[in-house]
């Protein structure tokens, strides 16, 4: 029986991320999945009728392959591999139920972009710390992908990153399907980081483009963006990175272009006029961008890098500067 | 007074960017602008009206710095710089009355994204082994910018790269005003070799919106696209450069996401069945990605370098190939 038979997989969230990832995951012929979700409601629905009534609701969740708990314990049970997809800023609350003896021997794979806000680390740091998980046993799924799109099964790409070549391997090989090729790669901090800063990007590309600026301006961000990034991740992690490949420019394009990014809608209503509590009111959720401008900047408080396009959101997020003003200064360095 | 001061500008071409070029140029107090347009109906309502009536004519040419000819010769005469805005593949027609010495001691501003056709080399390769113009009296113009928005004064950024820092910078400083900045880069192989080969990932990316692939897979195109022009140029002029930088990379972006690029709608227009004459019927202009496409395909006949993306849009284009089983195969090596 080859490795990818009879995998138990624990995927903990019930986003549309989450989601599609299921969906993904049911590609594959002999697999189980132990899915944990927050909503009682969703839960008992997706056992009677196999479909997620809340995200991405048209794909069919098959029962032989896909159980439901309510109890993450019970969730991760004899898993192989547990899928972390909540919002970083719900990541504590979601797993405290477990304790390191829930995760031992089990490799953990982070869907999650962002970082635990307060602390300032990333998932794959707190994961590794709390319930002692040995960074080898942990990857991050990165590339450009919108969860839509999955659901719709278009060709998609994703990266698995890990310190580990095995562990990022073995779970390249169970992301694969009919319509999602995904490759390993051994950059697990300069992804996550990356995937975490790409979520600021995006929402400062909404601010200006709320402010009205153009096509024109927004390639600028984009490219000035991928200089702000390779500066911070060097920083932190100095390694030869080709930063314009699919893990990290492809996850970026992916989020700054979309009109459905909720970074880049808060920011356009914040460049629109909307004071930062109005927005959240509006949008009924956070944008994890949000969190992540903070996380960066205290974070860059030790590293010192130049980063005008974070420190640009951040004072207008963090400091209730005007953004017209912000941004009429950050205009002067970009290039 | 100061070198921007009367300076005298030679522009070729009466398109949208021309047209925006000039716009640009008008915001320099004292200026000359000396302009060429093959069309003798706009040049007579340019001259009536100071409204080019084919391109961006809601843009205003003030008479006092702009002067119309009908004969390149005339235009070019007294100029410091002569600003090249024609399709590459007008540009051996548009300058047929001029010869050496008609240029001499002149600065050749190229704005032209394309390769002389059929010979296959750079318009200022073409320019400076024609016209015998000194490579370091040569410049090309590069950068994001929609003319459409330039017109409307938004901001936009541009990079002015030359084998010479002080022509690269003295043009920028001409094409730096309100809504535009102008950087200089020496760089102009890099430059102008990404600018070609944009046209062709944007017509690439046409295709394969046309054949019904999404957003997750045009950010891996456009990801993939930077490995393939890294390559490409490295192979050409090996040096250290920043690709993922406004130049570049911005260029690329704005081309590529852009609903209004002639690169993608003809690319487009084949995903969805167009043979190519129908959609070049259709448009009743080529896409500069269509030369390209070759030009850069036959270039690579010495170089070997992979280019899998070119390669595919040269089987669909040239070799009459389907494009659903090109890009279906283009699929299986991107990353």
């Amino acid at each position: 029986m080859s490795f990818l038979n009879n995998t138990k997989i624990a995927v903990i969230g019930g986003g549309s991320w989450a989601t599609a990832l299921i969906k993904i995951l049911c590609e594959q012929q002999h697999i189980q999945i132990r899915w944990w979700l927050r909503n009682g409601n969703d839960i008992e629905h997706i056992r009677k009728f196999h479909h997620n009534p809340s995200y991405l609701s048209d794909v069919y969740l098959s029962p032989k392959k896909v159980k439901v708990f309510e109890k993450t314990k019970e969730a991760v049970k004899g898993a192989d591999f547990v899928i972390l997809a909540v919002p970083a800023a719900f990541v504590q609350e979601s797993l405290q139920d477990l304790n390191e003896s829930h995760l031992r021997g089990k490799r953990v794979v982070s869907a999650i972009k962002g970082m635990i806000p307060e602390e300032n680390i990333l998932v794959t740091d707190w994961i590794s710390e709390k319930y002692k998980v040995p960074l080898n046993d942990i990857a991050v799924i990165a590339g450009p992908c919108h969860a839509e799109e999955v659901a719709l099964e278009k060709q998609s790409y994703l990266t698995i990153s890990s310190t580990d070549a095995g562990c990022a391997e073995d779970f390249s090989k169970l992301m694969t399907c009919r319509f999602v090729t995904a490759h390993p790669l051994a950059d697990l901090y300069g992804v996550e980081y990356a995937a975490v800063m790409k979520n600021i990007i995006a929402l400062a590309c909404g601010i200006t483009h709320g402010l009205g600026n153009g096509d024109n301006f927004q390639a600028v961000m984009v490219s000035n963006a991928m200089q702000e990034i390779r500066h911070f991740v060097t920083a932190l992690d100095p390694r030869e990175r080709q930063l314009s490949t699919s893990a990290y420019l492809g996850d970026l394009l992916v989020t700054a272009y979309s009109q459905f990014s909720r970074n880049r809608l808060f920011g356009n209503m914040i460049g629109r006029g909307y004071s930062v509590k109005a927005a959240q009111l509006e949008m009924k959720m956070i944008a994890e961008g949000y969190y992540a401008t903070k996380s960066i900047f205290e974070l860059n408080k030790k590293l010192h890098v130049e980063l005008p396009i974070t420190t640009a959101v951040y004072r207008i997020l963090y400091q209730e500067e005007s953004p017209s003003l912000v941004i009429e200064e950050l205009k002067k360095v970009l290039k």
